[in-house]
């Protein structure tokens, strides 16, 4: 743990205030370990943050989101931007999941200076994962990224919960098979600020966007309508679409007071999310707890005990320590 | 809450101890929605439980999971069993969200007496899917299904708690442009203890097939080497391969003693979540817990405190009341 350790002394922090890669590629390693240090490391750098706007982009898998986020990545550089991209879909080339065509694209994008890429592996609790990816781009954002862009795929509720956490949130679709539907159905309509129709040249594109606008128009209306936007991400089409819709979110966001609010939710969950954090640290610490633990399910498994029985005595050993 | 709570009835009790279904459909959703008097509803049955045997179905969209557990439900209704199934797959036509078709045969598998379906929302937090998946898989066992379906969509982490509390979990994917290896990546492979190709006849299948051989060979050797299934489910074909692999693995589970370890973990855990989550309920109603969340998360926002401050101070006053 002795090097993951090093993310606490001044000499690091230095180089990561500095803007040195080398340093923040450690740090984010020890903040997805949770390695030694990483919290204090973590209240260190906390005031830096604040400043990179967060995109979550988010879909089913197969709808194309890494070559639109490695578009979207290249156009924010190119406007000046240093941009920061967390991949944490497990389908991703970000991760090492998708084709080779992809895998090729994604290097490229890594040799661009303005762009720094890291993927997340998914395994672990699913709090952890949200937590984690929060705590990656939060890093980023201490580091003086400008834009922060955050790669999920949107199917179960803990990548939901993490593209919702972002500032504006892209729902990429595709006209297939009823993928749309799909999509809705798993709740992406509800948490989409921008939705886009990607592979748009294929046939059924048209009558799937007319298919998402009735449905966004029988969405409440709360100032903001999403727009839909077609894309053919292979080919770099759309693009512009897709920023500029962002960037007037943005705007929306700035002027209604949306985006303190919506930051405000994010920093209530995050406290909700190291509160049940700190409960399991401090049961794993407890004495005897995994003797306990062993006991108990061996009275509940011989029909002893109900698991509520069970935890219920388990909360109150626990509880004695807090 | 009343009618919910209704379920705390002897009356109530006697009619699902004696398999009215309605009673059933009332219990389960009274489980689902944590309405008033579940937990003692769950402890009054739990000693019923046990007998049941889970069998967990998962894989990416679109794999056709939903057709083949469909075929497997009719498949142990022939053979005389009482089957309920569970589905969790947001893209499921159980839920809703898949084409016409599909959901023409659900409809006329619900008219069949021997089985029982019930479909989960998948919205809420992370951990509570599975908690209430695994409370309603344990409230069809005590019913007296002789086999419990469980079907899933593979790609989150929650959803591969689901299905990985199941005795046998079988995984379904297809062949289709990499989906298999993003399958893998996302960790199937290290669940999977039957392995299906579905659409088998479609091109592809066979390269499939050698290519996940391979990289099952390279999983560690414990007894059981998971079984390489070609199907087409859509026509019935390889519905009794796989039946007779579920057979084998809870053969080989029952003899090398696996059936009781895995038992135990998924007791294990239950524990654990019951734990977490009896702690968030402590957390809600602890006085002046909204308010000082409010306070803290205030204060973070305007930079004043850290998050790990703030959380810190949360516990310490959250555990004050336990």
């Amino acid at each position: 743990m002795n090097r993951a350790g090093a993310v606490t002394t001044t000499d690091f922090l230095e180089r990561f205030l500095a803007g040195d890669r080398l340093a923040l590629a450690r740090a984010i390693s020890a903040v997805e370990d949770e390695a030694d240090g990483y919290r204090d490391f973590l209240r260190q750098i906390y005031g830096r943050a604040g400043k990179a706007y967060l995109i979550g982009i988010t879909g089913p898998p197969g709808a194309g989101k890494s070559t639109l986020v490695s578009h979207l990545a290249e156009r924010y550089a190119a406007a000046g931007q240093n941009v920061g991209v967390v991949a944490v879909d497990p389908t991703s080339p970000f991760t090492g999941g998708a084709l080779l065509g992809d895998r090729i694209r994604m290097n490229e994008l890594a040799g661009n200076e303005r762009i720094f890429i890291r993927s997340m592996a998914t395994r672990g609790s699913p709090g952890g994962l949200a937590k984690a990816t929060g705590e990656v781009a939060l890093t980023m954002d201490a580091f003086g990224f400008d834009t922060v862009l955050i790669e999920t795929v949107g199917v179960g509720q803990s990548e939901l919960d993490v593209a919702n956490s972002a500032d504006t949130t892209v729902v990429v679709v595709v006209p297939e098979s009823g993928d749309a539907v799909q999509a809705m159905k798993a709740g992406l309509m509800e948490i989409a600020d921008v939705l886009v129709v990607n592979k748009a040249d294929r046939e059924g594109a048209e009558p799937m966007a007319r298919e998402l606008r009735v449905t966004l128009e029988l969405k409440p209306e709360d100032g903001w309508r999403p727009p839909i936007i077609m894309s053919v991400a292979t080919e770099g089409r759309g693009i512009d679409d897709i920023t500029d819709a962002v960037t007037a979110h943005r705007s929306h966001l700035e002027e209604s007071g949306g985006l303190t609010s919506r930051r405000r939710s994010r920093v209530q969950r995050q406290l909700e999310e190291l509160l049940a954090y700190e409960f399991r640290r401090v049961c794993a610490a407890a004495r005897d707890y995994d003797n306990l633990l062993e006991f108990l399910t061996a009275e509940v498994q011989e029909g002893r005990l109900t698991p509520y029985e069970a935890s219920a005595r388990l909360f109150k050993e626990v509880s004695r320590e807090m």
